[in-house]
């Protein structure tokens, strides 16, 4: 089992390096009859596409979608939905220095040893290019999620290198390239990120996820918990390196009086959970955070060491986000949803369909 | 697929409540020829036991486990190796209160919307008692791993409730019950656990858990990355909220000049990746954090519901750890062992035999 | 992946051997809420089992199931159901001849030759003993089956050795140790048999098994379809070398003119079919057939060789089924049950609950 | 799970629907290094392709494959190879009458039943079109087996509607269209097509398939045994209605003196079991057997109901194969090799690397 499909009954099985001619990925198990066309997909593809502000890579990819298959006359079949996706803007000659390296922070040296060969083209398989396809599956779930329960996603930046955002509005999110729910805060943001840029450096990211109007009920009592796969699924993301799920890590330092929630006649009195009690949906906010290390494609030079072991200096040119983290806030999204759509289907399975939450949940605990 | 087999290659699906007559579980995988008997699996499981110190449980279980299956004249042959664990201590009167209620914290209320049914008794399924099997196949998985590639797992306790706990040596940690890697602080740690159960409240935990030797190039490119798969087993600990792989969220504030671990003819400078790049092992320590809430079962009485939706109090009496962090450390160990177990015959199928870290690392970077 | 655990939604993960403590298996997905108890497990399991006439092997096992797990007041709760079987007559000194030996048309040598170990006594792991868990798990698959579809299975011994067996009724199944469908043929079969034994030899057997009132719309387009599932299942009892659906081998004779089953407003007018049209029940009767070697213990003397690749001459004593197809309906039933309770939940997870044949399918065409 | 991939650990996972855009798959699991190039998977897809003889469908397609990721230089690197195939002679409007009605034989009513919509184009995703895809799967675990062990793959029809084909030898297969091993008869076949045709009929064959120079110790003990596997990869393929291992029926009216190979020190004496004992290979020839059914879509009218249940009558123009068993031996072939590479690879995980086997097998046993 190669790892490489994501999900147990709504399945996203993707292919394709960042330097190929494609890449994309076939969706099984997705219910049919629903209404489904490219423009569906198209809309998340295009928030995480690259090249859309300074701060991000200037490569440029239409992201364009083909459904090849799994949908006839508009709606889907219920057979495998395979989306592809040309690669438009692969210029490999600017990696064409680091076939025999291995950059610092990078897949170089792991796959390296792992296989014996490697793809150096951008990456190849570890490229964060490789999100594409499952932002455009997690599209295909959103938009049954939302259709069958009103389930929906939103999903912030709430730091940004050493710079904390405070939380105003999930209004300002779609207007600024930051994915920022604070406005008065993104010129300290751009110049943040024009600094590095000229310092040849990198910085880290802290995104927030949310998903409103989860069924209760959905993960399972052992292993695959709710949680758990939501911590499988954030941390896979390229470079993530540390996942929370409600209060998280301040947990640690909360007193048990403190950190339960409270039930009363009305709904949860807060929301330490996250939503998840037992690895299982209470029908509250699902609430979660993930940190993103700082790129590692870094114009500053660093110590390293090529094939055989003799040591060198890496400096990586070519097109790079000096912060990943800044389109990361739709694959967060994606993932969390492909994480609920697996877990509804696999609620029908064994329990029948599911419930949204019974009693009414005030907002104050969401 | 109910999520209750933990592994692909490895695998160990586990049954039981904590107060049915008996939990257990079935392994698979696990390969022939390795000398196995009860004993080796008894020491982890004596680790993990409650009652061990008057800051854990009081319920009394030996915790004694059978092998029922897999295993002939000593060896291990191939099959399936089936575990059991009597309980000898169950007390479900003690339960009799909570039938009609949902306990905050608790999985309550997410088991009765799930199933429409669920087992009272001590938590039935969702009780950390069900960690028990876990750990004793984990110790199957531990010896294999130390005998193939000399692979060991440690961890200890790095923060109870509010205290930070500096580390100090591994030597301390099987000398207390906290599994605290620092002597001097131990009588601070008894104390606050003495002032919680005066107070009938409780405190969460935070566990670091590092393996050593590890092989290279274990882990898949995408989704079954290695540092997803420790997310999702770390993450499916009872009552852990949050994980982290190397420098965890440290890595938001971190330049690209600082994070990225530079490399060197005698090995990688430093260990901010926590020994995965691209979601494969570079053959460094693997280094993890988890944080757990504090329990939920207190003796202060709290706010909630009955099933009927009426406001209720609840207190919890029975026997609880007042910090389910204390018997954590071995668990989060069992865990990381059965990621890497997996993943090491996941990359025996797909490459062959995998290598134990070829160039030197040194000490430093660990 | 060791396949040790059967189907995807509906699992059972068995384990044991032949002489060892114990058998037995855990049963995970199973729906919630069902009314059950060891009694709706042991009437298949005392079906299934030994020593019951001259005819099959006089071990005496009672199989008594105990439920470790899963049900709570006598209802299941949606959580893993282990079902333990101790072992009572083991006699594995009948059998110390044999360790250094392989015996013809037995697993000695293939296990052997893979795991380099095996347990010897009574065929270990590849004892047609291991049947029994599936039974009790299969039990339970059939107990929902008919309670949410009316669905029910059915098997008679088609042909014993040279003697086929012409249908007669249902009816005559259960009186006989054969599971014939024809009474009279009966003291043919206890002729045929005792000569066997008399010559120390065995015959093969041809089971046939058939599902009805089957909710139409089971079974996947590719791969996972239903009678490819039955095919692996089928073909998974121990001894069996062949399986038909419907018309089976006599389509390769047919005219598309005569195979094709046509449709009336009432329903199909024929079932070569099977049942099973594109991988996809149709709501007719599932039929299948298997073909059963002839029992490889046997008293005649046989050329083999030892583990040195020594020849030898190898007899085998102790006890046996002189044609292993004698009991072998009741296990054919189950593992069709398997497949179809899988299915269920596979389908009420993609495309919601299942419909019972919607036109009436006439009794003709079943 | 939709049941889309086939294979645990070399997977393949296929799209598309006969007269869609494209068809394809994602395989995952590839040992990496392997010289691979768009070459080595043609060969297998023109010898499945359609329109090489009067005898079968006239649709013209070039089968084209196009490798869209996974090889890198020229070599396979581990990662997902996808197979991208486009449609070129779709026909739609040849389709169109038949979107209302369900044709005796096919999919229709069953999809139509599960999904309450279907693609009718060419039976959608029920058309025999989509084993091109797994055919060029296989043509890669082909390579790789045949490097590894000298695995190799061959087969024949060995009946054609009611002619049986003696088998004379394999050098005549590839001169024919009928991929028949006996070259005398093939003017008889060609006259029984060419009647079957001028009478608007069809009908079925039986197709053999062999495995030679296969490794000892394939397959598991339980649920996924070697022959289990094998008898779901061939009764999955479109119109297969039986499966055989070695003797197959036949088994039935053996007796065990005649069935249970024997071993000498030269290897085993006979081959009944088809190569696999107790579910594990034995290093001889694995060798099965499949029914194919007659192609549903005749010129011959035939009963049938529409989607409201009113009776028509269906005659089937477009293009279509008259027996699909024409066709079926290069899919047979490629199935069994794909269990056998998962297989191998399988083995490697849990046993380390698997041997050919030890004792030279005479061909006497083949």
């Amino acid at each position: 089992m190669s790892g490489n499909t994501f999900g147990t009954l709504f399945t996203v099985t993707t292919f394709g390096e960042s330097h190929g001619p494609a890449i994309g990925c076939v969706i099984d198990g997705c219910p049919p009859g629903m209404v489904l066309s490219e423009a569906d997909i198209q809309f998340d593809l295009d928030r995480r596409k690259p090249g859309t502000s300074r701060h991000v890579t200037q490569r440029q990819e239409s992201d364009t979608v083909e459904i090849l298959s799994g949908v006839f006359e508009g709606k889907t079949t219920g057979t495998p939905i395979a989306l592809l996706i040309r690669n438009e803007d692969q210029r490999s000659k600017d990696y064409g220095n680091i076939t025999e390296t291995f950059r610092p922070g990078h897949a170089d040296y792991t796959y390296w040893h792992k296989y014996g060969i490697r793809d150096p083209r951008g990456g190849g398989r570890s490229s964060a290019r490789l999100t594409a396809p499952v932002v455009g599956a997690a599209a295909i779930a959103k938009k049954w999620l939302l259709e069958q329960y009103g389930t929906t996603f939103k999903g912030c930046m709430s730091q940004l290198g050493e710079i904390a955002i405070p939380f105003e509005s999930w209004e300002h999110v779609p207007n600024n390239p930051f994915f920022s729910a604070n406005a008065s805060i993104l010129p300290q943001l751009e110049a943040y990120m024009d600094d590095l840029r000229k310092n040849g450096d990198s910085c880290g990211a802290r995104i927030d996820v949310v998903a409103e109007n989860v069924p209760i009920g959905l993960g399972e009592p052992i292993y695959d918990k709710l949680d758990a796969e939501i911590a499988y699924a954030l941390m896979g993301i390229n470079a993530v390196k540390g996942v929370e799920i409600g209060a998280g890590f301040k947990s640690v330092a909360q007193k048990g009086t403190e950190h339960g929630d409270e039930l009363t006649p009305d709904g949860f009195a807060s929301n330490n959970a996250g939503g998840v009690l037992g690895g299982i949906s209470t029908g509250q906010n699902i609430t979660a955070s993930m940190a993103i290390k700082p790129t590692s494609s870094i114009r500053t030079a660093r110590h390293s060491i090529d094939k055989d072991g003799h040591p060198i200096m890496v400096e990586t040119f070519g097109r790079h986000d000096p912060c990943v983290g800044i389109r990361a806030t739709p694959i967060a999204e994606a993932m969390l949803a492909l994480v609920l759509m697996d877990h509804a289907l696999r609620h029908r399975a064994q329990c029948g369909d599911v419930k949204v939450s019974p009693p009414p949940i005030p907002a104050s605990s969401r």
